[in-house]
This record gives structure tokens, C-alpha cells and sequence, in this order.
């Protein structure tokens, strides 16, 4: 094993003086003698000894370090996200570092961990779709740290939150497909136990009922997102409901392995079947057709996650949480708009 | 202002003793009586001081986390790298926090500073291609903190890394084009002091040379690794290079920006103009024709440069640097595959 590093222990062995004398010494107190400061001082540079941050931690309490948990920070979403957090705590001299989940409930809390074992001054979360609980962010709370969500939240916890209107996306883009001539339109939604989800699944029953059309829950179909799982769906769907006209999409990567397969089928899309994403992920301008999505405002939306940490740390606690709603655009291609 | 986190000195001043009392009660130090140890976990409660990993941090001199430095997280190059790397320090326990670049020097010398700070156990970077120093690269060693590279390093700096053979992929990309029949055959290359760019260009001119075609210095243009810069390049290139058949782009964003605007032009590819980029992103699958790349092993390259930074805490110092070069593969799509 390699040696850990040198701590105030190691100069204290070999100045033969003790630990909090090393301590006082490192930190300038008085008490010590100056000559004994020197010899601290010596031995800290000799040792590589890192006159160390964690010291000045200890006494401020402020590291100037944002933590940031994300599902996947390859998902342009959330880069998207990230990098508008990024730019506000930039400008106020903080730090952002990220940890990634993928979605788990144990990654997640041990991304929690280690955030705060590493003495962040503030957590910005998207939670994970897969958690079914959220004690790990009660210990960010009770640990005094400032916690933020957007995008995928926990709506029973007491913290700002900035999110989209899932449900007025939804909305909108099926009642783009109704204006677009669809009726047999197929849902493809996420995770049963997610907010955002169930949102959009109610935005697009809403859509439907509002245009007279009959809700047909055996179009609604759950879908991972990602282009396999959507390849892997359309023959099911073409086998079920030979008459579908029209898909939504809660996900653009799923929504492009549809469009894919479609078109293997040499189904014409948007002639027979149009289709609409959600994310507006920038791949959905490289294929053919361009793909119809909803824009989240990934950007503003990190913004004013970043902006919601600066006003609470700034705020005389008790610090009452905000919530911003966003509300999403579409985004119209080729792939739903029908020619007149 | 918010109040700075609870420190030992707000608990000592509570309980009217020293700080360095508070600090050798909360270490279960037996000089001082179980009453006072008492009183100063109570405290420690009430006020929620964090019992806390820095203290624990100044012991061992461990965090168990491990800082991964890349220009943009959200480049899927980037993300499986990481991936790679979460996998085989996830078995040895230990968590990744990531710090992005964006290929900027300042944010990278920033970003080192933060993850200093942090007190991480080691770091793992793929240079801004913006740097022209490494002084702040030389701190990490003096702090005796591991530091590897991988993708793009500083050769000059005596540390671990695990990086592709960019010649030899920029060379079998040429030569792939050359085959389809390509004549006159554009190279998109990148910022001129990263070495893996001249690597590239390299690859390219000893393609061309090894095939007997003259290497013509105007058919190099430098772009921007984004597809709005590919799409602006076009036009210059049809100006200047009516002739074009082939065009070899040292980043897929580029390409797939080139390959839109050849297609609004009414240019056929590959039947006029072949194309092939470089780093096999997931999304040149899902363009129309798909994008024929080079594919750099990111998640095998992120899991070696985890085993090393494992071979180099494990080791005794010191650690002799290991270099390790991955072999690229062609991944031939549409784009510059011509019908017999």
C-alpha cells in the first residue's frame, strides 16, 4: 500500500511535539513560539504536508464548491443543464463538480455521500428515476447544506425546485399530432413511479379527451429511453394497432429508434405514422426527417437552479423554498408536420 | 449573509473550552473525561456540526474519491470514458466526482485547484485542447496526488496514460477513402497544438503519401468541432475545391454539420463526396446516410485508466509511468461506403 498522506500527525512524530500544537502552529496562533511555527512550517514543506484547505474548511466551513447529481451528464439534457449552472456559480466563484447516478437508487445515495464527505456547500440534484425513497437527501438537510432539485424531483420535500411543466408538454405535443390529423395516437412513457412521467401521461389523456378523442390505454406503452428500446417496441405497436397514426414520445432516444424501424418497415413517416419526441435533444435535428420534440429550457433551467442555491445561501435562514415551473416549447420537423 | 457552517470553535465557545479540547473529545481522545466528550457530541448534535469526514480526511488522508477532468462531459466520448472508469473504481470503492473544461486553460487550472481542494485521491484528465501550460499539473504531483491522463495529454510530464493512436486511426480513415475511389480528399482537422490533432494530420499525409497522391496543404482546413462550424466550412471547401471527393473530419460534429450542408447543395454522399469522421459519437448511427467513424475504445480506455490509477495508490513509490496505446477501428457506414 502506499503511504497515506502526510496529516499533522506525521509532523507532530517528527517534531516530538503534539497534534493540536502542530494545529495551533499551522494555523498561526501566538500561543506557539515563532520559532516552533518555523519548524512546523519547515516540516510541512519537507512532508508535502497540503497547508491544506480542509484546515480552512474547518474554520469557514466553505469549500466554494457546488455538488451537481445527475442522472447521466452525456445525456445533452443535462449538459445542457450543467452548463447553465455552471456559468451562474462561475460568476460567483464557486465550483461545480458532478456525479452521476444512472437512474439508481445506491448510486445515487453514495453520490450523496460522497458530496457531503467532500464538504460541498451546496447539492443541486435531479433525482433518479429508479429511487423510491430520498432519507440520503434528509441527511443533506439535516446537515445544514443547502439542497436544490429540478428537473425530476421529490415534491414532499421542503426544497426550490425548478422544473418544466411536464404536463403542458405533453399536452401540447399530442394536440400538435390531433391538429396533424392523428387519432390513433401511442404514448410512450417512462417509469410508473416517476412525477414527470405520470405528468406527461396526463397531459396527453388531456389532450385527448379535450379533442373528443376516446382514451385507449392499451396505446399507452412503457418504454426505456434509448434508441434499442424503441426499435424493439415498434413491432409490438404495428402488431397491436395496425391503425396508429401517430406517436408521442416521452423520450427522444426511443422516439429515434421508432422513426428507425418505421422507416425499415418502409412506413412513411410523417405521411402514415408522425411522431414527436420530448428533450429536444440535438440529435433530433441530424436525422431524417428531423425529429418534432418539446424544448425543456435545459439551460434557464439551470440557471435558475444555480441562482435559487446563490439567493438561499445569501437568505437569513429559515430560508422558504421556491418553486419555479418552466414551460416548454415545441419544437416542429419533418417528422409530425404533414404536408398541407 | 447565511451563517458559515458549524465549526469546533462555535461548539468550544458553547461549552466555554478550548477548541483543541473539542477537537481531541470528538476524536475519542481518553486525556479528556467522558463528561466533557459528552457534552461536546451533544453539542456537536445541537448544532449540527458535522461529525465529520474532514476530520476523519485529516487521519487518513483519504476521501475515496477520485477527480475526472474532461472538456465536456456531455460529449459522449467523454461519457464513456467516464462510464469506464465509474465501473472499475465503483468495484475498488471509490466514488468519481467529474469537473468540465470546456477545453478553456483557466477553467481547467480552476478546476485542478477544486479538486485540490476536495482533497481527492487522485486525478484522471483529458487536457483542455485550449492549454498551452501545465504548471497547475505539476501542483497535483507536489501534492503527491496520482494524476493520469488519458485522450489528450502533456507527453512532457512523467505521469500514466492511456491514449488511442491517432495516426494510425487518421491513417486507416484515409486510406478507407482512398479505397472507395477518393482522389482529392479534404481533412478537417483541429486546434493546432493538440497533439493528437497532429497526430491526425500526420496519419492523413501518410495515407495519401503511401498511395501515391500528392499531399495538398489548401485541402487542410481547421474547424471547430461542432456541426454549425462543419456546415459553414462547406461552402468554402466547394469553392475552393470544386474537385473534392473525400473529405476525412477529425470530429464526427463536424462532419455531420458538413454532410447536411452537402445534402442542401444536392451533393450526393457518398456517391460525389464520401465521408468519414472520427470518435464513433452515437449519434452518427442515426443520421441519414449513417456516418461512417473511427471508434476509439472510450469505455475500454476509461476502465485502463482506472486499473492504473489503482496499480499507482497500490504501488510502493516510486511509480513508474506506464503508457498505454489503444489500436482504433474503423467502423464503416453509408456515408463513404459506394456501391460496388
Amino acid at each position: 500500500m502506499a503511504k497515506a498522506r502526510t496529516t499533522i500527525h506525521d509532523i507532530a512524530k517528527e517534531l516530538h511535539i503534539t497534534a493540536a500544537t502542530v494545529s495551533r502552529a499551522l494555523n498561526g496562533n501566538q500561543a506557539i513560539s515563532a520559532r516552533t511555527r518555523q519548524a512546523v512550517a519547515d516540516a510541512a514543506v519537507r512532508l508535502q504536508y497540503k497547508p491544506n484547505q480542509i484546515a480552512a474548511s474547518l474554520r469557514t466551513g466553505k469549500t466554494f464548491t457546488v455538488g451537481v447529481l445527475v442522472p447521466a451528464a452525456d445525456r445533452s439534457f443535462f449538459g445542457s443543464i450543467i452548463r447553465g449552472i455552471e456559468e451562474v456559480l462561475a460568476a460567483a466563484h464557486y465550483s461545480v463538480i458532478v456525479a452521476q447516478t444512472h437512474e439508481g437508487q445506491q448510486a445515487e445515495e453514495r453520490a450523496v455521500e460522497t458530496l457531503l464527505r467532500l464538504q460541498v456547500d451546496g447539492i443541486l440534484a435531479s433525482v433518479a428515476k429508479g429511487s423510491a425513497e430520498f432519507h440520503y437527501f434528509e441527511k443533506v438537510r439535516q446537515a445544514g447544506v443547502p439542497l436544490l432539485f429540478f428537473d425530476n424531483v421529490w415534491r414532499s420535500m421542503p426544497v426550490s425546485s425548478v422544473v418544466i411543466d411536464d404536463y403542458l408538454g405533453a399536452y401540447r405535443a399530442t394536440e400538435h399530432l390531433i391538429e396533424q390529423g392523428c387519432r390513433r395516437i401511442v404514448h410512450l412513457w417512462g417509469h410508473r413511479t416517476s412525477y414527470l412521467y405520470q405528468e406527461r401521461l396526463r397531459g396527453y389523456k388531456a389532450a385527448l379527451a379535450d379533442a373528443g378523442i376516446r382514451v385507449d390505454d392499451t396505446l399507452v406503452y412503457e418504454c426505456k429511453s434509448d434508441p434499442a428500446a424503441g426499435q424493439r417496441i415498434t413491432a409490438d405497436i404495428l402488431a397491436q394497432h395496425p391503425d396508429v397514426d401517430g406517436i408521442f414520445s416521452s423520450s427522444d432516444f426511443a422516439a429515434v429508434g421508432v422513426l428507425q424501424s418505421l422507416q425499415a418497415a418502409g412506413i412513411d413517416v410523417p405521411g402514415q405514422i408522425a411522431i414527436i419526441g420530448f428533450a429536444n435533444e440535438p440529435f433530433t435535428q441530424f436525422v431524417t426527417p428531423a425529429l418534432s420534440t418539446v424544448d425543456q429550457h435545459t439551460h434557464t433551467m439551470g440557471q435558475i437552479a444555480a441562482e435559487l442555491f446563490l439567493e438561499e445561501i445569501q437568505a437569513n435562514k429559515p430560508f422558504t423554498p421556491h418553486v419555479r415551473i418552466l414551460e416548454p416549447d415545441l419544437v416542429l420537423r419533418g417528422s409530425s408536420l404533414r404536408k398541407a
